[in-house]
């Protein structure tokens, strides 16, 4: 795909479908105010009108009134994209938005693709690429971590610390350039280890940065949090504790979950996925319980959180061995377990040393899950009130950064191999790691790449 | 339930449900200004608005921001409501939108209820019942006839026929009255027969208004169209075609159909619903095929076109007959019926008297099919045409209607039962058809029929 032609008019819906007061229809280019007019009257007004005043414009098709607006005409630059760009506000009718889509069509414009309006705006310089994809962020977020990490990143948050970081390259880099223009040696030599302290903070500052990937990763699309445990420790009361309603069927029978069971929800700010499963460590009953398990296993392995459940009004079984050597093999690197010991409502029938590291609960009663719901998010809450302002959501951004810090540990590789610093390779490695910097605001950015960011836009946006 | 209080400040998204570029939040009550200028920044500039201005604002929680906002501020009674009123454009995001609404309640304001801002807007005279009813109509609006006859109605056509009428029987009744005040006999007698004439001409004018309910209501709610005949006629590809999908099954075994399928769809410019059902006229064979034609028949008690559509390769069968019987049994009033000859395609099998009124087709090779499209909506058509500006689609102007009607018959009894009019009875005719017209406008509406208008509204409208 190429990009699309800027030097046409888009038009789409800005609000999103269906019925509701109020909608609103967008267009931007240069034909824009052209294009309104030829629908909305008195022509007398949308001819020459007004920039960011609200005109009450008649929208007619071939003279029948469509709707009452309400709208409003930008003059280029001073939009959202840049351009001339008018907002036709309407009732929430699809009949009328699509009505008020088609006028404009006939009058010359194009229905807007995915993000188009943000790609513009982009393109001309309103926004870094940074700020853009943050603005689909904030459509979709749904928690407040997801929120703040998105808004900060609207707000120039990600692209402030990268032109930082920035700055600290051209200024090496330019360092290593005078002296290799330097044809007559007028220069005083380089000083390695200044030089390469710098490169050194400014590459673990990139680090950093791209460690709270996968925090960030967790806060825009869940934490995924799996229940585990033997048969009929009471994985799915759990579930339907944590969510406060009976989403998973409960019973005394054990194998009562026989397929995982998947349900969103938000717990502290945080957008969460709840994943019961059926009873790992015993074996097997027939195909349907096999599957099961092989379904609970593949839940395990793509958790950011682990609750082992353990029923600790009974004596510890061969199957929570079993579940527990399990568990260790199957959990993802970085993810976190914690041990569950329910129904503490019943006398205990496990060794105090058994139990000692378990947060205690009783789905029964309630008691221990209150506890249960801080612990689980405590981490992230931490992380994301501290480093709000630099949280890397985004998977580009995570592996430009890797890319910058990748080519800064080249130049500390070419200072450990011992003598003087060989100018020119070390100047490739800076330009790299800036080109990877530079990627992330969009600045020498390919064309494949604006498609792949844009392309997950609503249309309108 | 009561009215909800008026002197509440209430708040609601105006866009509809789900994520897009922008979403609107609305405030609308006395201190709908104080409590959006709580959570928006700067307040030196929310705290005195300037009215109808689009202000660039910062929406925060507690310091954190949430969304840059475009807010425009209203002052009583310049606005939708007549009251004080804020709109808050932000990003269309669910958890933007939340957020806004908590921080509006936080600060003193309540969820508004479905259609409340409308019911405020009427309330405050801004719009008559009947255009405050048509506001719901043209949001849901499917077709070009729904959206012709509902934007009328908001733009006071129905209102200004009911004034109209109301201003004759004002008249007719001060005739009355003064004769009825005047104690010493000085008025002139009245003239009974021009009186009764102009009575006469007013209620035809009624009846024609309520007679147009018929089409009003299959305008707004979709003109049902069955499909029906004998099995294997070819019912199910009749529905594909017209529906330009295979949304039905088609074999060549008869009673491939067994349940009745429904399909909404826009045909020139109406909303249609199509029903095809299990074939008729045969003996059923089990419970199944049984239940089939229970369906059968009431779809066809519903409809308000029915299509009987006939093999016409074949000879006509005992079959045919039966289902001739049955429709004419089971029309409903008023509905129309077109016999189709299906398989134009092939020989034909039948005498030319037998499909001499038939509407011919093919629906393999689609011959004749857009014929009957235009022939199906005709009638609608050309009454939509003629008379946009006077359709009823609402049942509780159609009876409001015809109780006025049956107010002046009343009038005509007395003048029928011969001798001097009896002026004081007239008199009661007349405020009888007043009080009912005076409803359709909202003038004199109980609280029970304004929250039954206002609650098939959304909220935020």
């Amino acid at each position: 795909m190429l990009l699309p032609d800027a030097a046409q008019t888009i038009v789409a819906p800005a609000s999103p479908a269906g019925r509701g007061a109020v909608a609103l229809v967008r267009l931007s280019g240069p034909d824009s105010i052209r294009i309104a007019s030829s629908f909305l009257s008195p022509s007398s007004v949308s001819g020459a009108p007004k920039p960011r005043f609200p005109y009450l414009l008649r929208a007619e098709d071939d003279g029948r009134l469509i709707d009452r607006t309400v709208t409003v005409f930008y003059r280029a630059p001073a939009s959202y994209t840049g351009e001339d760009m008018v907002e036709i506000s309407c009732h929430g009718s699809p009949y009328i938005v699509s009505t008020l889509l088609r006028l404009a069509i006939a009058g010359g414009a194009r229905q807007a693709g995915p993000g188009e309006f943000t790609l513009r705006a982009f393109l001309h310089g309103k926004l870094d690429l940074a700020q853009a994809e943050g603005i689909n962020d904030l459509i979709i977020s749904e928690g407040e971590a997801a929120h703040r990490a998105a808004i900060t990143q609207v707000e120039g948050g990600i692209s402030e610390r990268i032109r930082k970081m920035r700055g600290t390259l051209v200024d090496l880099l330019s360092e290593l350039e005078v002296r290799l223009d330097d044809s007559y040696g007028e220069m005083r030599p380089l000083d390695a280890p200044s030089f390469l302290g710098r490169a050194r903070a400014a590459a673990a500052g990139m680090k950093a940065m791209a460690d709270s990937f996968e925090k960030g990763r967790r806060a825009k699309h869940g934490v995924r949090i799996t229940i585990a445990g033997a048969p009929n420790s009471g994985k799915s009361s759990l579930l339907n504790r944590l969510l406060g309603s009976r989403r998973a069927i409960v019973s005394p029978i054990a194998g009562t979950t026989r397929d995982t069971i998947e349900a969103k929800t938000e717990l502290g700010g945080f957008s969460v996925i709840f994943t019961d499963t059926a009873g790992i460590g015993t074996a097997p009953k027939g195909t349907l319980e096999r599957e099961g398990m092989r379904r609970s296993l593949k839940a395990i392995g793509s958790s950011d959180i682990v609750l082992w459940v353990i029923d600790g009004s009974r004596k510890g079984s061969a199957a929570d061995r079993r579940v527990e050597s399990v568990l260790k093999r199957r959990i993802p690197p970085g993810a976190e377990m914690i041990k569950i010991c329910n129904k503490s409502d019943l006398p205990p029938g496990r060794d105090r040393e058994e139990t000692a590291a378990c947060q205690s609960i009783s789905c029964r009663t309630g008691s221990g899950l209150k506890a249960l719901k801080v612990r689980l998010l405590a981490e992230e809450k931490g992380f994301f009130t501290a480093e709000a302002s630099s949280i890397v959501t985004s998977a580009r951004h995570y592996s430009a950064l890797l890319e910058a810090h990748r080519e800064l540990s080249g130049l500390e590789r070419l200072a450990a191999a011992g003598g003087v610093l060989p100018m020119e390779l070390a100047a490739e490695h800076l330009k790299g790691a800036l080109a990877a910097l530079a990627a992330i605001l969009g600045e020498t950015t390919s064309q494949d790449i604006l498609n792949n960011v844009f392309r997950n836009f609503c249309v309108g946006k």
